[in-house]
């Protein structure tokens, strides 16, 4: 199958190219390196060293599993390029990963929150004109969060939810609450896309995915010119690698406020294996599918804790910092999200057992040399008004 | 009061700024005449002689219930520009009409889309920042759209509904289906809001409007100089506007499919009058508000025939003409919405009686030497491939 793959050099674009080139599809990717950029621009950098992109993919075309991937410099929000690129390589599943990815980068001023709405909103716009115009029947598996919904007080249903209102019935989109502004700017894109299957008979799955953690999968682990990025950092780092690095590195864990905020959580592995399935089982024409992508959910306290029991287990002393939380979100909450529908096309979770988070520590060893302390506690906050009371 | 109207040159900005002005608030506008322009790209211009803005505002200080207004030329878009005149007018009320307000002008092409998306949503968004910036006390009145909605098959609530589901409740935002990208921005708009307020403490109230018609306003009836633009065009005009020029010059009214669409619709007085009662009555900090605006619900078939009977009791002969349905959109559907949020306020509706249809046709018989037929038929498809069938 013809795979085009946006964001093809980022931290889940990137094993996700190799997975699909393995399994021999014919895979191409997009990027800009904005990720690369935005991280630097943070003062950190990929703890993993990551080569740049044409090296990368010499070296997996010189890899026993590997194949050609095409590849295509330039930013999707850039729509004659993107549908130039739609044109040329005529895909049969398209998966969007190519945005900014980050809540607290999209807090920091107006000029990143425009930022990101434009990248994301444009980007994903200029790909449903061109996939309209250039291949219709085409899939799209864009990648939303599960920071769509934010913290509602009923269970977070799979997009829709059947409403019963005075005595009549609909199936309409779960309405949403997202949490940060790069939040608000998946849901924008969920109503496009949803507008444009109604309207123009596209088929799209939205992974709302919760938050991933890991860094291996099986392309990328025996070989580590392969390896994808791993940021640790306080605006691109996913919470759960954060704690690793840290505990790895002797800085105490960066739970903000009492940590009793709950989500969905998944490993990189996962990831892949959603995104496979997917693919590999598209949606009708006209119809915006709408997956819970994630396996498990925990508190961000819970998970602190599961690090620190198995970094001590390896012999590393942890501790627990309760920061003053820099985002407005509740910290007490029901939270029920159900995720099923991967479950039945046949995903098989990668639980997060003590050896998984040992085997992330011992990844993460190997490289932390390369760690910038400085990049990792928190400066940008939800609401610059509210002064910091009882920081640590 | 300090008022700032953004897009205070337009259909409605202007004559809102003349009511506020008239009623001794200290009034600012905002332009930066992309509606003067994207009228005139599409090759048809006001129907109502128009001055430019500054002879326009010379014309009301000269009127003997005229006073200063204040005016800066520029875009919401643009970041920097908004926030000097923010930081320097320091308005207590924000009336935020700068967008692009055509649905059919958003479905043209990507550019056309992009732009409108851009223009809609960084403008909103850099007002948010902005008056978090500088004025957060202030309230923010922004015009949202019935269009919104859509047509789900429940009654359609003013912004909220309680959902009960596996035995909890949670009053949560209304889901949205939204019928162009044009709708689809405001609804992007709204959730962009909803955060701010639920963030950064702001107020807002979101005007999700019906269909405007109409033309005078009291401030603009006694003197021609002071009369709002007045569109008829496929894009730029709205519905009932539209057939009542239709009928002045004899085209026959383009009735889209079989006209059962039924929507909210209200005249250009109402629409001066919610603005008014929504900035005399702020929202609370923290708060985002939403009022359906519309007086009445009518089909697109009843309204094209309450014109006809109105223009042939005036001597004008006029013919219906169903044409191939553009949109995409249902044309057999149910529909209520609820709207007494306004009238809980002390709203008094003008309803569409007769004379009232026959007093815009009187006005518009006064102009129609400017009126440029061509631009009237629709050409603008929400989906291009769906070639015109039976089309007359």
């Amino acid at each position: 199958m013809r795979v085009l793959i946006l964001g093809g050099d980022g931290y889940l674009g990137w094993p996700t190219a190799l997975r699909f080139s393995a399994r021999g599809h014919e895979v191409s990717v997009v990027d800009n390196f904005a990720r690369r950029r935005w991280v630097g621009g943070a003062g950190s950098d990929s703890l993993t060293p990551i080569a740049d992109l044409e090296p990368r993919i010499a070296a997996w075309e010189a890899n026993p599993a590997g194949d050609r991937i095409r590849s295509f410099v330039g930013g999707v929000e850039d729509g004659d390029f993107l549908d130039g690129v739609i044109a040329e390589t005529k895909p049969e599943a398209v998966v969007h990963y190519g945005q900014q990815p980050s809540a607290p980068y999209s807090m920091i001023s107006r000029q990143t929150a425009v930022e990101t709405q434009q990248t994301n909103v444009v980007g994903n716009l200029n790909l449903l004109f061109s996939m309209r115009d250039h291949v219709p029947d085409a899939h799209l598996v864009k990648l939303g969060t599960m920071g769509e919904y934010g913290q509602p007080n009923i269970d977070i249903e799979e997009g829709y939810i059947e409403i019963e209102h005075n005595g009549r019935k609909d199936t309409l989109p779960f309405p949403k609450l997202p949490g940060s502004l790069y939040h608000c700017s998946k849901v924008h894109d969920s109503t496009n896309i949803h507008f444009a299957c109604r309207t123009w008979g596209l088929r799209a799955t939205d992974l709302n995915q919760g938050v991933v953690y890991g860094i291996e999968t099986a392309e990328t682990a025996g070989d580590e010119r392969l390896i994808t990025r791993f940021d640790y950092d306080e605006l691109f780092g996913t919470v759960l690698n954060r704690f690793c690095l840290q505990a790895v590195i002797g800085h105490p864990l960066t739970v903000y406020g009492a940590g009793h905020q709950t989500r969905g959580f998944l490993n990189i592995r996962d990831t892949l294996a959603c995104v496979e399935l997917a693919v590999a089982n598209p949606a009708e024409r006209g119809d915006f599918r709408v997956f819970n992508q994630f396996t498990e959910q925990f508190s961000v306290l819970e998970l602190a804790e599961k690090v620190k029991a198995a970094a001590e287990h390896l012999g590393y002393t942890v501790e627990i910092n309760h920061l003053d939380n820099p985002r407005v979100e509740k910290e007490e909450h029901y939270y029920n999200a159900i995720h099923t529908k991967l479950l039945d096309l046949g995903l098989e979770p990668t639980l997060l057992g003590e050896e998984l988070v040992e085997s992330l520590l011992h990844t993460i060893e190997r490289y932390k040399g390369n760690a910038i302390e400085s990049s990792i506690d928190p400066h940008t906050r939800w609401n610059p008004a509210k002064s910091p009371a009882g920081q640590a």
